[in-house]
């Protein structure tokens, strides 16, 4: 029997868990420095107790930046085979967490079979599952209901689970009297808030929070707070809605931790670049260092088809300042669901932000992947530079596309390439491109 | 006959160019604000007298940020019609200068037809030319032979020019006596660095400036201050090899700025994502506002095949930051010669850049876009955000090889759909996903 709950309650009570030896070692940082971020809730062990194929992995800003890939059927997009195939793109690209957005279809059985095997931490959103595992209209879901769903997923072994608890009526008001452009583009805080208005009740996952926490104490669900008011586009960036509802997730954040439960807070968004810093430095305050999981931030609102690239220039500086957890955007958003190319572009984008911001941390270790790459590119080791590449697969492919006559260099320069002229005038010898 | 040499000496003198007048309209700027920004050299109009199809477009921090494409023949590709088709994609996709850097063939002919039909502005890196011109060994090119080719562009109607000035032999020392870990990764650096150990003399266009200087203010070529030792990795960032070139460049700014001839400033390069912002706020300080022309910056290392991303997220930073000026990278960085559809995918990222980068600035008019597209986005206007797409082609793509069973949904989401659900319960309507 452990004598602990959650990991966060372990890290108070000065237990070392497995997990936390596993994470300490991987990161390089001491067991003692985790276990204190751990009890201060800035870094979290996302394990529910029932996932056992899980490989831990440690959220928090002391840590490698991690990266979420969302995949999961659809209505219009019901192949399971096709999201199993985005499933092991994510694990073979080293993903750290899975968010099985289902909302179509045998929801459980898909869900069940992926927390089965997914070395990943996989999070959902209950919300979109319980309108289909209820299949009945959504203002008739009960608030019984709608808690027996997040238990559901506690029990099948479920990471971390959304929910978008800061959504009270106070903030729903303010979302209908402020004019916002977009007055909410989360796809479960829309239904909340759709609930809310149809029921006249309050957000069961904020009237009920204390009943979330003990499901989420019980099977050690890491809560990821979600943000319903994160701005859809520029111009609703840093309103009153969204600071509002960040103000009531840092007030629920505070009383997780009390009951040892760990926490991540999730973040906008659409953000102009030069508001990321400040939403990263408010985060951090009002949520006392929670660990930040941010969607994006998409850096602006007119590149549909390149999405991936706006939210890796917006996730890469929220990253180097204070998020620890970004949620991939593939070149299909605001378009379709992705497919597995979308998928993987999205994933190769998401970690180039993310490990820029590692190095931009000066987290320990991290440029040393950049050193050796550039050694072999100095070196004109092709071999080696593949090995290193991010994508392996791309860069060769891209370089056997052509044909070099020098095959030290590439087609870009051939002989004029500055690698090969620098080492030879380096070391005195004649020069030319003639030769 | 004109009273004027250059646009700089017209601003000096007070004289309002043509030039300057559909610059100031096109950036929404008054005409006198933009001749003081010229006439201390924060601002530039590169435009040849002898190039008579320019647009003429401004380089300069007040002003939005500009793209520069690479592209032309070499050794390994000398394929005219795919070079001309690079430059109908940048002209077509609103790049507004282009940089001739053939290598290969007749350089002459094909610049001058470049030249003839470009609107945008041309600029070229004159020492890759001479070996092609005068297609002898490198060390036997003599000093007036290189200052021929540099002529021989101004009188094609070359607008601006790199050339790599700031590398005299103090800092080639510099370059042989640190540890870089790559010593110069400057195509035309690494070309000047070996005619100088071979010949045992200065660089030409340290020694000669002045005489540089006579033919650009001839013909109103703009020189773009190339920096040889930009560091071509991580490791080199920031480094004394770096900082002394550009204080050599800050240096000849002025002589050239007293000449009355436009310059710009080129910058790095490999820059770990942290450093950028210094980066940036030195070379102002430097070179006193010098319009600052970036190559990337690429945030780390590891991402061949996906460099048009690492230096969206580095140019984003940049623009936003003090450069105006970026120049795009292709994901073939590193690997090959770009082919068009490389050319497209690093205009796009470049462009997405550069647009973040002034709405951060906060830039009249740039965030207008962006709202136009979020009014599109919540009206759920599929047409119109096709066509305020950065690329509306592939926008269009994507969606059409989906088939959402609600057409005004997409498969992302189908009747989940945010937008869908809070229209209705905004209105109070029944919200359901069931219908």
């Amino acid at each position: 029997m452990k004598n602990y709950s959650t990991q966060m309650d372990a890290a108070k009570k000065g237990i070392i868990t497995q997990e936390m030896m596993h994470v300490a070692k991987d990161e390089n940082i001491t067991v003692e420095r985790l276990m204190a971020l751990m009890s201060e809730g800035q870094l979290v062990i996302p394990t529910n107790k029932n996932h056992t194929s899980l490989t831990p992995y440690g959220l928090g800003n002391a840590l490698r930046t991690k990266i979420n890939v969302n995949l999961g059927t659809s209505k219009d997009c019901l192949n399971i085979e096709e999201e199993f195939k985005k499933f092991q793109t994510a694990i073979d690209l080293g993903a750290e967490a899975i968010m099985d957005l289902s909302s179509y279809g045998d929801t459980k059985r898909f869900r069940r079979e992926l927390i089965a095997r997914s070395t990943a931490m996989i999070g959902t959103v209950p919300i979109y599952d319980g309108l289909v595992y209820y299949n009945k209209p959504l203002n008739e879901i009960t608030e019984e209901e709608w808690l027996d769903v997040v238990e559901m997923h506690a029990e099948d072994g479920v990471d971390f689970i959304t929910l978008h608890c800061g959504l009270n009526r106070e903030i729903a008001e303010k979302i209908k009297n402020t004019n916002r452009l977009m007055p909410m583009v989360s796809r479960g805080g829309a239904l909340i808030f759709s609930w809310m208005e149809m029921t006249g009740r309050e957000n069961p996952f904020y009237e009920h929070f204390d009943q979330v926490l003990e499901i989420c104490r019980e099977y050690d669900v890491t809560i990821s707070l979600g943000d319903a008011c994160r701005p859809g586009c520029l111009a609703d960036a840093g309103d009153i809605a969204q600071i509002a509802e960040l103000v009531t997730i840092g007030e629920l954040t505070k009383r997780a931790w009390k009951k040892d439960v760990q926490v991540i807070v999730e973040g906008p968004g659409h953000v102009p670049l030069n508001q990321i810093e400040a939403n990263m430095t408010i985060q951090q305050s009002i949520c006392s260092g929670a660990p930040f999981y941010v969607l994006g931030p998409l850096v602006t609102d007119v590149a549909p088809g390149y999405d991936h690239i706006t939210s890796a220039i917006g996730g890469a500086i929220a990253a180097s300042q204070g998020a620890s957890f970004l949620c991939y955007v593939t070149p299909a958003e605001h378009l379709r669901l992705p497919n597995t190319d979308d998928v993987k572009e999205g994933i190769i984008a998401c970690k180039i932000a993310a490990h820029a911001a590692d190095v931009a941390k000066g987290l320990s270790g991290a440029a040393l992947w950049d050193y050796k790459m550039s050694v072999a590119r100095k070196n004109l080791d092709w071999d080696t530079m593949f090995e290193l590449a991010i994508d392996p697969e791309k860069a060769k492919r891209y370089r056997k596309d052509s044909h070099p006559e020098n095959p030290d260099t590439c087609t870009m320069c051939g002989k004029m390439c500055s690698i090969r002229n620098m080492k030879k005038a380096m070391a005195g010898d004649h020069v030319d491109i003639m030769d």
